[in-house]
């Protein structure tokens, strides 16, 4: 399949990337900056991409942050919560609608282009603060997707079912060189090793039982 | 409600501005400059938004029109076709997916500010040409937007049954100052009168059995 995929240059989208090529897909990537603090996962995209010879575009929805209020993410007054993804604080970090948007210029690329399918990594973690990495919200931007144009594209999102451990289980496999994706939303030099995304970060790589490469700057646990 | 209306500053979405205040409605204005070669559609929307005293805001998405590629409305080297909608060419003034994009920044600003729905001028005279205004689309993407977020959003579509010529005698009624709003694909000094937009708008005020007051620049008929 001819396959536009949403990369972050995080874990899980770097997985997806590397699964999809070992499938023997034709893989073209589309970066997103929205003004998110951590946007220097950016590079890593870059980087990644340029290593693998794989075509990469990055939209700048920057003129869409100053509408995207109230997220920890893309506003400088809201300060990126410390702690778990289970806890209540951690909804901070939600951008409004950001999977929809994001998709959104992913499905306009992919009609424009005849590609049969967008993916994206949202995953089982995510759903309880992120409402748009629900399966029923995957469903529905599937039936919208098929309907958009009258060329079809249709939405993948293989990872839905799965908690962070097996991504990196399977990266592991396929030699996703993790050390040169980005996580922590504070988006300083190293990984700050207490968000929420630091906290999954390390547990994923625990729960898979491999090494984790990341230099974090606090290793401490609560 | 409070609403976010998506408002290209033509004359369905006037209408349904006025229409929409007329009800009673808290409304606030999303206009997207996404490389529309009749970008100057925007003056005339923020002339009425000021007038009106209403809030408007205007996303730039002109990163993302090189991803767009082949509609004569956002590439320059393709010519914006003469006509009537009905004819095969016309699919030429599609640009992907451009609703889904518009629809999802205006569901992340309506999130962010609490907003009960969003709306837009999709209308019947539209379902042949753009798949992005049928019915089935609208309703995938309220399902859509009932689950992006904890905080739900549905979406209006008042028109999406009716025609051009409906649109204009509404308007009327409503003393919408239709000589501010502008159609014309080409985006010259005056509305070239030839292309589908023209067409479209000419029909639309002689269904209605309404005055006209849009100068064009050419007005024979074939």
């Amino acid at each position: 399949m001819k396959i536009v995929l949403i990369y972050s240059g995080g874990m899980d989208s770097t997985t997806l990337l590397y699964q999809l090529r070992a499938e023997g897909h034709d893989v073209r990537c589309l970066s997103i900056d929205y003004g998110q603090r951590h946007r220097r996962e950016l590079d890593g995209a870059r980087e990644i991409c340029q290593a693998l010879g794989v075509e990469q575009r990055v939209a700048d929805l920057t003129s869409v942050a100053p509408l995207l209020a109230g997220s920890a993410l893309t506003s400088a007054d809201v300060e990126v919560p410390e702690g778990h993804y289970e806890a209540e604080n951690m909804k901070l970090t939600v951008v409004p609608n950001r999977n929809m948007l994001m998709l959104s210029v992913a499905i306009a690329w992919a009609v424009s282009t005849k590609c049969d399918a967008v993916a994206y990594a949202a995953h089982g973690g995510d759903h309880a603060i992120y409402p748009d990495c629900r399966p029923e919200f995957i469903q529905a931007m599937n039936v919208a997707a098929g309907l958009c144009d009258w060329h079809t594209v249709q939405i993948l999102a293989p990872y839905q079912q799965m908690d962070k451990g097996d991504i990196a289980r399977i990266g592991t496999d396929l030699g996703v060189p993790y050390g040169k994706t980005w996580s922590c939303y504070k988006g300083l030099d190293k990984h700050c090793g207490r968000c929420g995304a630091c906290n999954e970060r390390r547990e994923a790589f625990a729960l898979a039982g491999v090494p984790d490469p990341t230099e974090y700057a606090d290793v401490s646990t609560d």
